[in-house]
């Protein structure tokens, strides 16, 4: 008998988490993202993630001290970052950075949850410094070294930009790190669980992880919502935009999801901090052209935005370049990422699923001087 | 509703494939794996699952041509190789090859069937030099350069050992490679289809694939089968061993198997060749162990030997240390990989599936200080 399926095994049920949840809104460990955005830091987030709980000020303080003095590279990976051809995607330079990364990590062979634990805090201080540095590799840049004292957030902005960021566009930016930190079992948290079911590593379910993001159909589509209100021009051209997009039956990146079909909870948390950055920014006729997509999208189509949808436009608000936007969702949700590794391989059956064959009957070898 | 679920998607139908099949035998696009372990070379089988039809003589020669042509790393990936930490698993060096080595390639931005099959073919090529380099450079050893006569099966050997092998360690060790090419939705390979499923890239799914390969649990079972007969000691002590390992309730690797669950066609084609192998090497106290670990395992467990059981003496046989196991592996296997992903961008769709919530109910973020 052949089981029925579920093409892209939508609606099925792929193991037990403790991590996140998603339904009418998105919670991690039972806190709902509005509490989690307006009260915490992204550092208290990812604390929440990793070991369950909220960090009191001292946990927080221990872990926050932790990760800054992990900011740093290996000196061969800043060498390799720096042979890379200049039009490697800073996502590809990210997935190789994170599979080096695991060499010269301390607890390499060590699969236990404490082993776990410490390496996903140093990802989550060697990711944006691996992005930052790639970055200012590419533009011809020196590196600007990681501060010791600044926040997850403003410590990104600043080794990007070269200077220390306003508190606004920290919080706003940090607000999006917490968005993006985990989604249940999304591509790439699925994918890495699906790696380390093998009893493989936390480094290399991390490195697929990256490689599962990059696709437009999940991490990539921030990187393509400038575009689309670039293409646009102005508000006055959004509505025909709109219209002959969708007689062509186009995609519109950043609308919507195959969970949140109702809605996406973050993207109405994310398009206070996109505007307010914006306003800042002198470009709010982004944001005026990106509510007409909004209103259109919705009365035609039903389909609502996704946290990638303001998201983008917040970090073009900020002055980011866009091909950082996917590696900036991947240094936030490394911390989804890593509880969901831990939690698997705490409770872990291999994961194996069947194909259904489709292709050629039963067939005999025929010689090669016989063949087409 | 909370639909059912089957823990680790047990018999769950994830897809549909043209690439192989899975039920009392394995066939690669309609053939049998026997007939194709004693007709055709891996060069055959590797056209086979890229192109879905056997090569005629022309065809064959041409697609050797290519790969063999492509038998070579970039300079940067050479340096890092050497800077690795000496114990640096060599399938994690193998990890960070394939993602360094993306960033060379030609066709890295291009996602079509054609470049797809481009980049498919460079990495049947640069796998096994990868390997082979790293081996070397741990070893203090100059690498060998690529032969661009010898077969895949014979280079390998060849730039490994520094010697060209003999005629019967060169077929038993291309018929390991025909064995390993393709097995339908293992875990390394749905790890590659959930990654391109997002419109990812091919590169970044068999990065993936090889990161889910490493547990013991899928590839890294046959660096452990020789560490079992080791450990065993002699033919004499072998009844003992198992029936305290099994009163122990201990997995013993090389046994058992999801899907083959009467026993895995492949074991018995690779026991053929590690029994001739182990003669001519003096080595044939583990086939003697391995005969009477068999067969407790069938009386006592109703478990059969997988693959990986044959295919580790095979390989200690032929003279390779047991670390390389897991790549040769993985250089094998990416040509159903790459089959794979070829399979699932040619008509995807999002593998997303759902978790099941069981972590803490709904609650309120507490003000720091009031946190235990």
């Amino acid at each position: 008998m052949t089981p029925a399926y579920s093409p892209g095994l939508e609606g099925v049920i792929a193991g037990e988490t403790s991590v996140s949840s998603v339904d009418e809104s998105l919670r991690y460990r039972g806190y709902a993202i509005e509490d989690l955005a307006e009260h915490c830091s992204y550092e208290e987030v990812a604390y929440l993630l990793l070991y369950g709980e909220l960090p009191n000020a001292k946990r927080l303080a221990d872990f926050t001290a932790r990760v800054n003095a992990a900011r740093r590279l290996t000196q061969p990976l800043r060498d390799l970052l720096k042979s890379l051809p200049k039009w490697t995607h800073p996502l590809d330079a990210l997935r190789s950075s994170v599979s080096v990364l695991s060499h010269f990590d301390q607890d390499v062979s060590d699969n236990s949850t404490d082993a776990n634990l410490r390496k996903a805090e140093r990802l989550i201080a060697q990711l944006p410094v691996a992005i930052a540095d790639y970055f200012r590799y590419c533009k011809g840049l020196q590196p600007v070294a990681a501060s010791q004292e600044l926040n997850n957030a403003a410590n990104f902005l600043y080794m990007i930009r070269g200077e220390k960021p306003t508190p606004e566009d920290t919080k706003a930016f940090d607000v999006s790190l917490i968005l993006y930190a985990d989604h249940e079992f999304n591509a790439s948290t699925f994918t890495a669980r699906t790696i380390v079911s093998t009893q493989s590593d936390l480094h290399s379910g991390v490195v697929g992880a990256i490689g599962a993001l990059k696709g437009p159909l999940h991490g990539g589509a921030n990187e393509k919502v400038v575009g689309v209100l670039d293409e646009i021009g102005s508000p006055a051209n959004a509505e025909k935009w709109v219209m002959d997009a969708l007689a062509r039956k186009e995609r519109i990146m950043g609308f919507g999801h195959r969970v949140c079909k109702k809605g996406d909870v973050r993207a109405g948390i994310c398009k206070k901090y996109a505007s307010q950055a914006a306003a800042r920014a002198g470009t709010t006729h982004y944001e005026v052209t990106a509510d007409i997509v909004e209103r259109l999208m919705a009365e035609q189509k039903k389909m609502f935005p996704n946290v990638d949808w303001p998201a983008g436009r917040l970090y073009h608000a900020l002055g980011l370049e866009i091909p950082i936007y996917t590696p900036i969702f991947a240094a936030a949700r490394v911390a989804g990422w890593s509880a969901h590794v831990i939690e698997q391989m705490e409770n872990n059956r291999l994961i194996r699923p069947r194909g259904l064959y489709k292709g050629p009957a039963d067939r005999v070898v025929p010689p090669i001087a016989e063949r087409a």
